[in-house]
């Protein structure tokens, strides 16, 4: 058995595990991030929190094959470093990726939160046993990750599955630096629950009040969520005319809404695709939950390989 | 070196090539498709075909690793046989690929048209060099090829570049079984041949002469040139955020009039991606001609590796 270390690199916290090849996890540690201390003294946390987890399982550190790391936000792969860091200031362009190389000895990978959630669900969750995966997360925004035979495809920038800037709807709703009528701005849980809030007003706090107004009966909550769902089918019909993955994984808190929508987006869905593929790609649930540190794990077991 | 064999497989023409693993050719055989003769007589054209070719070059039959077809329509890249086939009548589902392993005991391997030259464009053409490149084709339709490390991401069922099915303007015209407002529906050259027919009626023979009259600064040819390319960017920016390829290659009869667009489309492109990828995506010219038959012979080159 080949063991990794994955970490969950947060705003809020860090997570550090010890995981086999089958996502088992024999050891883990967490702390709070501490964001505004800086780059500098979180690495030092990482490092100190990689040094804590015990190794028992494994026979000591030196039968670690690698270390991945997810973070929140767009990665230059290449260069292991993040491209933008909104939530975690001054990582921009940090040199984690180099520097853990060095204190620690082995290969380091680096990607976003939505990538490595992704991948865990591809090589151990809904998405196992199928070739390619796409995988998507419906909550406060929308992200995606693209899995072809148990590797990521981050892409250029790193930007692959940054799905929730597509545009669904031309000419829609601009939220902050997206383009207009993009999908996270039209479907996501936040666009959902500003649809609500607009006519409901408070009575409105996330999106799945709208689905169960719905579910009630209520006409305009009926349009809302007729409106959004019709807005994710053309976003998963574009991506599947993209790309053509063997199976669809959904994740986020919108699908805790799915018994309302489930049928109508996978009609809607399979309507919109080219007849050859109706009725072939399965949009399957998430399985997984809290996978962020085990995929970060699973990044060097994708990148390296089985040599 | 390494030789291959491919096959471009038209419903007009078949040629069959002998190249090595630089795209060099050092035997060509062209023939007739005959597809009214149903299938079993083209396969035997095409097994015909595979034994005239001069093999001096690599020195015998025997020193040929694999051969690679390309043919017009959807294809199962795993049984090997296309899915439909309107211009090769009886041959869906047809086990092309069973049939020549069989007869000539060599890997064999299947895809669709634009995928075959996609995958020529990423190895040999313009696209050579870049980690994962987009192929598109801009002409009577609109077609794609997504290539990972030198290989053809396929896709579940073989769709995966049908890209001319993204909707880029919802409740836009449809186009015989394509969604309303799909790419090729409404910025492919028979999109923008309709659209400019509809005004200057047979003034206008192919989406040449709309881009012709736009630079002549007719007004109606001006908005029906910039509706057309506005949404063409689109396409590609959907595109870019599902899979941040390092390119675009383009290609297709579109691309002649380039002169007319190419900076309005660059500028579009750029301005509806992400901003941690703008001015990072190259949008590159297709480079080769005729590149079906070489392509075919990439085909496996790109499977079998360099082992």
């Amino acid at each position: 058995m080949k063991y990794y270390i994955g970490i969950d690199l947060g705003g809020t916290n860090v997570r550090a595990l010890l995981v086999d090849a089958n996502g088992e996890t024999y050891s883990e540690v967490k702390e709070s991030t501490e964001k505004e201390q800086g780059p500098d003294y979180v690495y030092t946390k990482i490092v100190r929190m990689i040094r804590t987890l015990d190794y028992d399982a494994c026979g000591g550190f030196e039968n670690v094959r690698g270390i991945g790391i997810g973070v929140p936000g767009p990665v230059d792969t290449v260069k292991g470093v993040m491209i933008m860091a909104s939530n975690l200031p001054g990582f921009e362009g940090y040199p984690i990726v180099e520097k853990l190389k060095a204190e620690f000895q082995k290969p380091v990978f680096l990607d976003n939160d939505a990538n490595v959630a992704g991948l865990a669900e591809a090589l151990l969750g809904a998405g196992k046993g199928y070739p390619t995966v796409y995988f998507i997360t419906v909550s406060t925004g929308i992200g995606g990750a693209f899995i072809v035979d148990g590797k990521l495809v981050s892409g250029g920038r790193g930007h692959a599955g940054e799905i929730g800037n597509i545009i669904v709807k031309p000419g829609g709703y601009k939220q902050g630096a997206l383009n207009a009528g993009a999908a996270e701005g039209e479907c996501s849980g936040t666009a959902i629950t500003r649809k609500g809030q607009a006519i409901f007003g408070d009575a409105v706090k996330h999106a799945g009040n709208v689905f169960d107004l719905a579910a009630k009966g209520n006409e305009d909550a009926i349009a809302i969520a007729e409106e959004s769902i019709n807005e994710l089918s053309t976003l998963l019909a574009n991506i599947a005319h993209t790309v053509d993955p063997h199976c669809f994984v959904l994740g986020g808190g919108v699908m805790k809404s799915r018994d309302y929508f489930w049928d109508t987006l996978n009609r809607q869905f399979n309507e919109k695709i080219h007849v050859g593929m109706r009725n072939h790609i399965p949009l399957l649930l998430k399985k997984l939950d809290d996978c962020g540190a085990i995929g970060a794990a699973m990044l060097p077991m994708s990148q390296l390989g089985d040599e």
